[in-house]
């Protein structure tokens, strides 16, 4: 990507490419620590990355909240909805060029109105899909992965594939079919399911059980619609413990993995870890990460953060540098994201209305993983911290622990050694060495 | 039970058998909702019950917090360490007979001393163990179920099955094999896991992959082991998300279940959900409890209650009947307790330290419970509200609806049926309904 | 009140006066607890109680959630914005008089159109509040409360009287001004700030200090202005913690009551105390009452509850009896709600889509109260509880501890009389006693 | 300090004085990051920080949790209490300087056995704070602060000044007043109260009015009977929101603010901040700092962190450099920590059992405040973020923002100024840009 997209008109002037100045650069519309062809761990730090744009927050999100109305004012927005549509479009790709990013994500409704009826809906969604299409042809820029908003309009009011009522289950299928044509149209390389009302407000009106089937039926539906129709990547379960519902049922990774395979859907299903729902969940970023990762089932990762003080998900962008170094050893560790990449699922604060906020705080996010990565790579290679911590499971690798390991001990056989071998040398944790060397890592 | 079991010495003495009163009644010292052999939904309450008193709190527990020293002075304590297991053990069938509960529970080093040796304490145990059946015979009070402490001794400090030292591991099995055996001679109807320390302090140092492997594993070798000394009861796991690790494994019923089935253990392993856990994972109890249930693997209740403001384990005595209500409402749709029971994970006010508060608190949380079947039994029978609860997925039971619920359907032809029904019906939830329905229920 | 405000329509067709029915009624459309002339402690519920309803979630909330549109059509909207006020108000004096509740509050853009410039928000203002009056005075129904919405619209995004810009801060005034002086007009008992932009985004970019100071100036500017105009009721400041903003300035009772008395306003200010922002704020509803009332500054209620397990303000309408209870308790002892009230700041669900869900809503909520408060009554009147509580502080009422309660003793003669008591007794708090006690009251 | 104190016997041999090696130094047992005579804002980093090793965790705490008992031995435990103490003190002593620390802090129970009666305490006591002083003259260690321990002991169960018996409240004085007396004996430059006891289990059984008024009488008292034998440093108050009890009184910065100045204290008190409370209260550690500078209240810090997903206390060693740096914005923006210090109420991990490890661990906390005195130093010299943040305020220091600013200006006018200004600007809070700028400070 060397030069910028611009369509019939220019959205973002006087701002040009975004380039790398290193970190003593004065420039807020630089990257200070992405270096996009910089090898590391012998990869780009683009290739690493795959840093993905999500369409809803940067080109659809308007500063609205449940206390006020919106802040925001696109230069791309129309009275025709299908003109806006077109307008951002150009936006967007005009933005991805400009920042240097060569993914995007979408809902069917951010880029396109959902009309007044089925026909309408498709007619406007396959449009602008070729718009898409043919923006993604003259960039170079790639589709991540898209899916269906089946949660903000009110017909989904009950939920989507778990609502109670046949019908509008029913609906989602119009939207999820239409989603995977284009996907399949755009080349993406994976398929989203966000549970938004999968879920419930209150169990006294609920059956779980039901609705829960309904959904690894429907999951099941799509993922053969998806196979027939030619799409060959993963299918990813984005986990929520909570919001807009009391309860989702995709509550984190364990609950979504355990799912998956509950339904027989391992094969073709993998997770999307989003940072801030790890958190509302009571987990770490890394914690879940390090879960997909265990159970060969790391999708992709929708960077962002929370604010671990306010119980709601914050969508900020990614700053905090200890959780994205944690984030990348794991996706270092377990060989890199492979279709997946770092989609940008945050948002602007209320209060940021320059033009200009939207750039600085993709880069403030890059930024962040970049310097992440580059650090995360440095601990891997250095070994100091994976020695410690293999050194703890040694015991393992030989003698009756391998036997042990190798499932060859009857209980009796582990009572006969334990009751042998005495009382056990005890062993510190190390955690405030391991903490130091972290530290130390980062700010050498 | 009609009489009191009194040892060697009365160790409550000044109260007599707790009997029924009835609502009316001011005696703190009586029952005013629990009436053991009224019938409730065809069974007596007792039966619907099966109340178990936990050995660690009632007899165990001192008062000690992280922030100060034991307030409770035990009656039973001795200088001599087995001397005074004898006489807990009197005081507890003490307390069973005069309280009217019919199954207790406990860890090994609950009823025995560990001794410095594993023969010392095999020898300890086996003896304490005879002595519990005699007392068990004596007045047919009957084991809920016990299990292995392996997280207080220092020697579990990093884990126990899920320890990266293997000698570790080798000593747990000293504790499970032993406690496996005394379960048979005791009959208890049920073996439990609860993994105290089967988590991790940090990441950086933990290798999930390995430990959890581990722990299914050495659970693999339980099972069989137990198969083959003749218990037949479930196993079960007793998920909790934190405390004292930073993350336990066994994070809540929904990651339980995952893993059972993930090794292979779903056919000899259920779930024990503790109240004051679930909440703590961020779920309501009942919704742990049907999780289970929907998965057929409710096994046992660890009923007490937590303070929805402080983020620790309090173990309150179970108070609220709202909550009651909805898990015995679970409880009684899913076909009770079978081999499971209430079991009182409770423990008093680190200030309750009168001889009476121990008969109060369980006053307290029998009465909660057999208010909260009765409530869940008239709700049941009269079957509004699950008749507005079922109504709601009717749409699936007939047509196409049908066909969907069977798997009949491919997405094509479900996109097919929403792209012509059109808009659906918004169609309310009904919450507000049903909540002025509960607590008509509650206070009429 | 005995007949319904009808208005040029009827707005609720089908749903007549609701009437009290007893707890054995089947109809829905009845109240089961609230018989609003039956005296209790000497009062009718009614005026115990001081109902009010909220205007801006009865009849401006749409449903919608920052995940999804409007789910709500109200019969009362209109293309002209002026219209759509007038037939609004005719609605909600229809729900006010059929549903029987005496009070409502109000923001100034809930009721009138906010328009284009300062001066069409003035007239729109002035002229729906002689609406407002004239239906008021043709029902009888009062205004407990009225505040201005200095939060929705854009401008405040950095905040209102804490802005960073004097612009915005004088732009308040002009929403005060007006509030207060149609406060007047419409004899409102009380005038109320809830700060929900007064608080921070970002510690860094703020100074904490020159915002609370000039909120601080703000308010004795809008108290000084109230009563020159003739407004003698109190001004109540809402406590919430977090919400729109990362942290808001008026945290909890305590960080308020303080705040009041650090700038001299406690002459004139007291609280306004909200359920689900207290517990939001890591208190229970009763801890923040009892703050308030205790420190003589319990101005007023809104009526509503929050989900323990959902970081965020669910504003559910009160169901929980052990709150109500609770609550009531605290009303009651302190010598009840005097120009205060229980205005119903709650809003139905997102999927409670029918007509009758806000009757049904309104109903449990009215429910709710009446059974607290003939249950705190009870308590109270029976003197158990009470009694059990006094007797522990007894030791403050005679002899050396009346001394130190009147400040006559010094840090030496206490440390003398320490010296010589030996060790004090040990006296249970016996918690768990009076909590079987308080389920006894409830449910006998 | 140049050499270590040794006392009878050396307790942390082969562990010699920890000096700075500078951040390549491959040595766990050296500073990589404070150089104590370094010269930072013209302050040598030493006199900064004014580290403080707290003798409760690091000398007493031996890794017993709710769940598990003691993990850790000390070389210095004997059987003789008093001998164990004089040991005790000789150990800390041997850390103090080895680890080149210039105070500590202590609670009257830490350094001395309470005894069987008060006249013994007394005796333990004074002879212990004898030894003390000969180790502090000795060494150059200075006291920072000393509290009372009224919370561990069984007669504090019910609370201490706050306690319904007025016998337990006279015990208190006898400890409060011993530890003045040893204050002023040794010099201490603040007298701190933790009030581990002082709030409520239940509310259902608390008179908050009367408990919280006796804590105020027994404060005044306390200042009174300090000053009058010459004590002359800050009275210091540590909020925590809840643990052991459910509620404490002093819940947070701003409610001990508004506490203190109620009872009109606020001449002789201060705060002290713990990282850890404040974010159980739900603020960052930041915020309840500046709340205190804001009040000219901020006395002095225990430096530790909370994990954020777990709900109690973990007092971990601070790592964090994000929130260390906030935390030293405000102490330098605030002139700095006076008689205050870096205190690290911190302990090691209960699986921390190697002897290094409590080198490690102060070493990581004492290299984590010196990164961020470094780094907040360097963007307080730099000036872009605050001047990005003064400038939000410009408006106030001219025109009518300045005559609003002096109070000078009636609602009326203030009224009249927005009713004349049209639609105010809209200015972005600039967020992104900030957190941008903060990493690019903090990784260059």
């Amino acid at each position: 990507m060397t030069k910028a997209f611009i369509g019939d008109k220019e959205y973002f002037p006087g701002i040009g490419m975004i380039g790398f100045e290193g970190k003593g650069s004065d420039n807020p519309l630089a990257f200070k620590f992405y270096d996009p062809d910089k090898i590391v761990a012998g990869k780009t730090m683009r290739d690493h990355m795959r840093f993905a744009i999500a369409y809803w927050h940067s080109f659809c999100a308007d500063g609205a909240d449940p206390f006020g109305r919106p802040t925001m004012i696109f230069p791309w927005s129309d009275q025709d909805p299908m003109t806006a549509a077109l307008k951002k479009a150009d936006a967007a790709f005009e933005f991805f060029t400009k920042i240097g990013v060569d993914h995007y994500c979408f809902h069917d409704t951010d880029v396109s109105p959902e009309g007044d009826s089925v026909s309408e809906y498709e007619k406007n969604f396959h449009q602008v899909a070729l718009a898409l299409k043919e923006r993604q042809d003259a960039t170079g820029v790639k589709l991540l992965w898209n899916t269906a908003n089946v949660f903000s309009n009110p017909r989904y009011m009950n939920g989507a594939a778990t609502n109670p009522d046949f019908d509008v289950v029913s609906r989602v299928a119009v939207q999820v079919k239409n989603s995977l044509d284009v996907n399949v149209l755009l080349g993406g390389e994976n398929y989203v399911f966000w549970g938004g009302r999968e879920g419930y407000m209150d169990l006294w009106n609920t059956d779980m059980k039901i609705e829960t089937e309904n959904l690894a039926r429907f999951l099941t539906m799509a993922r053969d619609y998806g196979r027939k129709v030619g799409f060959t990547g993963p299918f990813l379960i984005e986990p929520k413990p909570m919001e807009p519902t009391k309860h989702q049922y995709d509550y984190d990774a364990a609950t979504s993995i355990g799912f998956v395979r509950q339904h027989g859907l391992e094969k073709d299903f993998k997770i999307n870890i989003e940072s801030n729902h790890a958190t509302l969940a009571g987990h770490t970023f890394a914690h879940d990460l390090q879960v997909c990762a265990d159970n060969g089932m790391l999708g992709s990762i929708d960077a962002n953060q929370g604010d671990y003080q306010n119980g709601w998900d914050t969508d900020e962008f990614p700053s905090n540098i200890y959780d994205a170094v944690e984030a990348m050893m794991v996706v270092l560790n377990s060989g890199g994201l492979t279709t997946g990449g770092l989609n940008f699922d945050a948002k602007l604060r209320r209060n940021s209305t320059d033009a200009e906020d939207l750039f600085l705080a993709h880069i403030g996010g890059m930024d962040t993983f970049a310097l992440a990565l580059t650090m995360a790579d440095k601990i891997i290679t250095d070994g100091k911290i994976s020695g410690m911590k293999d050194a703890r499971y040694d015991s393992f690798s030989s003698g009756n622990g391998l036997a042990f390991s190798q499932g060859k001990l009857s209980l009796e056989e582990l009572y006969a050694i334990g009751k042998d071998i005495g009382e056990p040398a005890k062993i510190s944790g190390k955690q405030e060495k391991i903490r130091n060397l972290v530290n130390q890592y980062l700010f050498s």
